[in-house]
């Protein structure tokens, strides 16, 4: 009973699952668990990367949703700034200490508009993307109200679907308007495509990128010739940075997933056919959890399960284990098939959420790891922040 | 700017979706709203029930996490108590004033069985499953060391492939092991069978019922050969209650999806194949979510993603619609189907969520709404406790 004392006398469980200095094997689950070495080196790369191909890094904040996380990419990727993707995400990252804020998404209901045009008093650039003229004017209201500048951008649906203009016509007509609005300012376009991020082969996802650069490049050189110059072209994901990177036309790139990897992205090939969790993107995030059934002897149960991930893209994988297998997942359980009976009561495995974003999102810390210590623990700052 | 200000001045989306009082079409999305007619409903319905058939009703706070729920579960369903899934959920209910909870799941890490030890000092009589021998004495020590009592059933898995025991005699072996143990106390058999819950035909559930009331009766009949009597013979969910509530061997039920009702649920079909969700029981719970883009004709963008959701059973489903269909969810957005181009910018539309337990699981609030106005704001008091 030795050990259940010690870890009785920490009281974790109640609002927090580890406290620093604690041994990882101590850790309460199931939680999300960073390797802060591997983190650090994923975050230090894609910097690298951006500043080899002379382009700015807006880091997609609406990954992890954390301030903590956030600022480590401005420190050690030099990010410029973050994008998110909801008002009260940005609020929290304003509030947080980042100073350059992009809503990467249209913003269209009143009480979130004025929430916007107030960003800037929290001491960030607040920048949100368009796809209506009709939207400029209640932008402008706002700012006007508040005495601020929202800067904006038109959104170009290059491939993904869903919100953004198709025409270049369109594009500079709402560029235009924005112009003209008191209180906004016209600074560019947002152009991701986020249908081709997780297509497996690399020369189907530049065909798709091709695409995008095409329409992009239209885009921009039609408004120059209307004296409108474009502060920030942005786009780009962990699928497809390298192509934004080098297109001479995109200037920030908006990755995310990158810096955590999950097992949907981690399937995606490079372009010598190998899978970017091989090499190029390490894991990081893993979702901890703990056999807590095992009285069939082929199948042990853990206790991760619907509310401490998101399965849309798929089951997580266990990593690092070939011999045992999650292969069922129900609100609180998961269910791992083990053929060989190896696995005992209390065993922590660590999994490879299928989908990082969406997982992150139910949880609400981070505890971040090195050398088999927990090293400290980050709130998911901006978690359930929907609006 | 009338309408802007007056939604602005009640500051909601900072840490609130609505405040009680506001109009419905005022809530900030995407937001869970509760029908709270409906739900009044849908409890009384399942208390009269329970009733009827004279067995008692411990409602399952794991799918709605919400003390307010559950209160109101007890005062218009005569609920006896709640089951949850997690140590940290009992203790959020137990602090809530619920002064029975059942963690119908196993609890082997020391930590958490140490938790469940203090429980009862919170003024709940706090009650756990167990599925291997090995886990009574853990239980015991636990117990003996608060001074407290905790009672254990024995989990049988009659068909959902999770946890529990498959034969009698491991039934039998593990009970005369807990009435053996001091601070523990037999106190019956935990029995839900969560596989048949959701298959669409009426006949098909029944056959997998019969099978696990045969289980349970065959155990019940050997317990009480060895002297053991079991208080709670427990188990039956949304698919399923009729069947245990008449079995004559089971005693309480453990329902939670009818008071709020999903759209993966409403398909199942009743004994004369009519949709549960068309007479049985009201949807209660939706996702409030708002039109931000209409860039293209035929299709509109909503605010309501995968980190507003969870769609591991299936799409959301427009409550009311026929006209426009949800099809596609991302991150953030839900896409639309709009071929004939009704619907507006900021328009609101009802989702009723494809599976209730994970989708609530990522709300701090519920709405309550009746007549138009928004009447309360209860917390998703036990959301992430997943420890």
């Amino acid at each position: 009973m030795n050990e259940m004392s010690k870890i009785a006398d920490y009281d974790v469980g109640y609002d927090v699952p580890a406290v620093p200095g604690m041994d990882e094997k101590d850790i309460q689950t199931p939680c999300l668990v960073l390797d802060l070495d591997a983190l650090e080196r994923n975050i230090k790369k894609m910097g690298d990367f951006a500043k080899r191909m002379g382009v700015r890094h807006r880091v997609h904040g609406k990954m992890h949703k954390s301030v903590d996380v956030a600022k480590l990419q401005e420190k050690l990727g030099d990010a410029c700034g973050v994008c998110c993707q909801k008002v009260s995400e940005a609020e929290v990252f304003a509030r947080g200490g980042i100073k350059d804020v992009l809503v990467s998404n249209q913003v269209r209901d009143p009480a979130k508009i004025d929430r916007l045009a107030r960003i800037p008093k929290l001491g960030a650039r607040a920048i949100c993307c368009v796809d209506d003229i009709d939207n400029v004017a209640d932008l402008s209201a706002a700012a006007q109200k508040h005495g601020t500048t929202i800067e904006c951008l038109v959104e170009i649906d290059c491939g993904a679907g869903r919100c953004g203009v198709r025409e270049t016509a369109d594009v500079v007509k709402i560029a235009k308007a924005i112009d003209a609005a008191p209180g906004l300012k016209f600074s560019g376009i947002q152009a991701y495509q986020g249908a081709m991020q997780h297509l497996d082969k690399y020369e189907d996802r530049k065909a798709k990128i091709d695409i995008a650069v095409a329409m992009v490049k239209d885009a921009v050189e039609a408004l120059k010739a209307e004296g409108l110059a474009c502060d920030i072209v942005g786009g780009g994901g962990t699928g497809s940075y390298y192509f934004e990177g080098n297109s001479g036309v995109y200037n920030e790139l908006q990755c995310g997933s990158y810096a955590f990897m999950d097992a949907d992205y981690g399937r995606i090939l490079d372009k010598d056919g190998k899978r970017i969790d091989q090499g190029e993107w390490e894991n990081a995030l893993f979702l901890l959890t703990s056999v807590m059934s095992h009285a069939k002897p082929d199948k042990a149960i853990c206790d991760a399960g619907l509310k401490a991930q998101s399965v849309d893209s798929g089951l997580p994988v266990i990593y690092g284990r070939d011999d045992v297998e999650y292969v069922k997942c129900s609100d609180e359980h998961g269910v791992i098939s083990d053929p060989k009976g190896v696995l005992k009561i209390n065993e922590k495995l660590k999994l490879v959420p299928g989908h990082c974003d969406p997982t992150c999102n139910v949880h609400d810390w981070y505890v971040g790891v090195r050398n088999g210590k927990v090293e400290t623990l980050w709130p998911v700052s901006a978690r359930g922040k929907a609006y």
